[in-house]
């Protein structure tokens, strides 16, 4: 009987230092001034800001967007989501990137790939001033299935203390100025995939062969291509709204859509009217709706239908607002939640 | 044919609201006077410290243990684990924990393993200081096996700048003291469970009888309770060395065991002499070790055995280092690197 050795059954820290060995440089582009030493410490290090600055914190996930991704090949498409997801989830509370980590997690390292997710990770953070502060890379045989990975992200952020947004700030008579999404952008997958497994059972073809073709209802686009758009950043369209407009609170639209997000931008006791007219639901979310038929409320209860950031600004702010970012829109305003009704109310 | 709904393809987000409610008192007792507001917004909230100082952030998981924790229905060592995995992390850089964010990934969740492993992690924060400021809850169907569930830890501390560990501080002479671990910790758990696997199937048994049998060599405990004792917390110990000695710098004894991680606490050019017979190897090691064959290089670069944290302070400091703490031991000294040699070098 051979001994046996960690390598052997399948772990081999040697492979985790390669592939990161791979996008070193690209990760030391993410360097910013604060930046204290290497990576390879115990801890990353960032010079603290002031004592006048919040931090804000947050972890994501891309949830089954990896599913797809793999599928089609498109592993930049979810390391790119994983940082603009956590640099929204920030600014909503006001804040600017700091520094982010990731935690990437799989059966066996795939160094290309692993390569790839990393790799733009690091340029998504270049491209949001954002430090790569560190990571952890684990090998878990068994956990996962073949080629299969799991991404959470780690982002702090900050605030001087008197811009921090507070939901209870926003008033009856605030409008809603809506930014648009590309897509469903890393939320509602689950729901995605299972109408497409459905339509795919019905027309007797295979999942993949649905999601490539291309549709006249999608201009051209197959389904693959629209649901592997990259998760939008609203950094800097925040940036150009807070220097023209008083910005009240914002609503990061992810999991649980309009009524799971919206009214975490409200204080209690205020609920939002919003004129579904304002814009064009884009016609992905149309397509897979029919396809599922998926009843209107629940749409709206998972996906974010189009408007991936909503942006609460006092009404005499609105006409500055929406000039300064050509993307946005009067989507709605705020008034008296309803007893016993959703906070969200579409007119 | 009915339409689909989120919860109809798996996705619940009411049951991750719920599984959270379960907690969110013991989760509240981990706040301290810089958390700002409360869970819920879109990113946690921690008052900045100065200036003169510096943030450190880690992020880590606790690999494979989860797969014994899950066999044992011991759920709450990982969520434990995982915290002082972190705290260690910090207190390698010099660091006091500030707040920690996890991440939690099954493809259903179960609100009781959930809350289990949540209310272990708020439980560790608060023994710690430390704020448990938010948390991310993926439901990812299909990701994971029925029951299987992934953690990701990510901690921010911070450390006065004049007390930062920084391993070009350590000199030829400097003295390695050592800090016992409780075991695995949370590291080599894929051979150690590849070990057990082997020898279950020599013996004709299950990996559970293995795992559970009481052994003479473990003085009456089985495999399975010493492979699921806690990661140790070292922030105590810590704290009293600092106080009595200056600290160089530390190495964290976790994936790659001492190759792979006391020369991060050393500056090029500089390697350690370790005395094995300054302690003995737990029994745990010994028993493993023999079942798997695992020659002697590869237990000293895989696992801890049986120190899990190396503080290197100056000779003169020594003394009071090992009367300050009772269970510190002087194990090794500083010397040069031989060129084309491992940096560890037991005599």
């Amino acid at each position: 009987m051979t001994g046996l050795t960690y390598r052997a059954t399948g772990v081999d820290p040697a492979r985790a230092e390669d592939a990161l060995a791979r996008v070193r440089a690209r990760i030391a582009k993410t360097k910013r001034p604060e930046v204290i030493g290497d990576l390879g410490a115990f801890g990353g290090l960032f010079a603290s800001p002031g004592a006048d600055m919040v931090l804000v914190a947050t972890t994501d996930g891309v949830g089954t967007k990896l599913d797809l991704a793999r599928l089609f090949d498109r592993h930049e498409v979810v390391g790119t989501d994983l940082v603009h997801h956590c640099v929204n989830d920030a600014l909503a509370m006001g804040a600017e990137p700091l520094f982010f980590l990731d935690y990437f997690s799989t059966s066996r390292i795939d160094k290309d790939i692993f390569g790839r997710v990393v790799g733009a990770m690091a340029d998504a953070c270049v491209a949001h001033g954002c430090a790569l502060l560190g990571g952890e890379t684990a090998e878990m045989p068994g956990t996962y299935g073949v080629g299969a990975y799991d991404l959470a992200g780690f982002l702090v952020g900050a605030v001087r203390r008197d811009a921090l947004l507070d939901p209870r700030r926003v008033e009856a008579g605030d409008v809603c100025i809506g930014l648009r999404s590309s897509g469903l952008h890393t939320n509602g997958y689950t729901l995605a995939r299972a109408i497409v497994a459905r339509a795919a059972a019905a027309q007797g073809k295979d999942m993949l062969a649905v999601l490539r073709a291309r549709r006249p209802d999608l201009d051209g686009e197959s389904l693959g291509e629209a649901l592997l758009r990259n998760h939008t950043s609203y950094l800097a369209p925040f940036r150009a709204l807070r220097a023209v407009a008083t910005i009240r609170s914002i609503a990061h639209l992810t999991g649980g859509g309009w009524e799971g997000n919206l009214p975490r931008a409200l204080p209690e006791g205020l609920g939002a009217v919003i004129d579904r007219a304002a814009w064009t639901v884009p016609s992905l979310f149309r397509v897979l709706a029919e396809l599922g038929r998926v009843e209107e409320q629940e749409q709206w209860d998972t996906w974010n239908m189009g408007i991936g950031l909503v942006v609460i600004v006092a009404a005499e702010d609105a006409g500055a607002a929406v000039a300064a970012v050509p993307d946005a829109l009067v989507i709605g305003r705020v008034e008296s939640a309803r007893d016993g009704e959703r906070r969200v109310r579409f007119a």
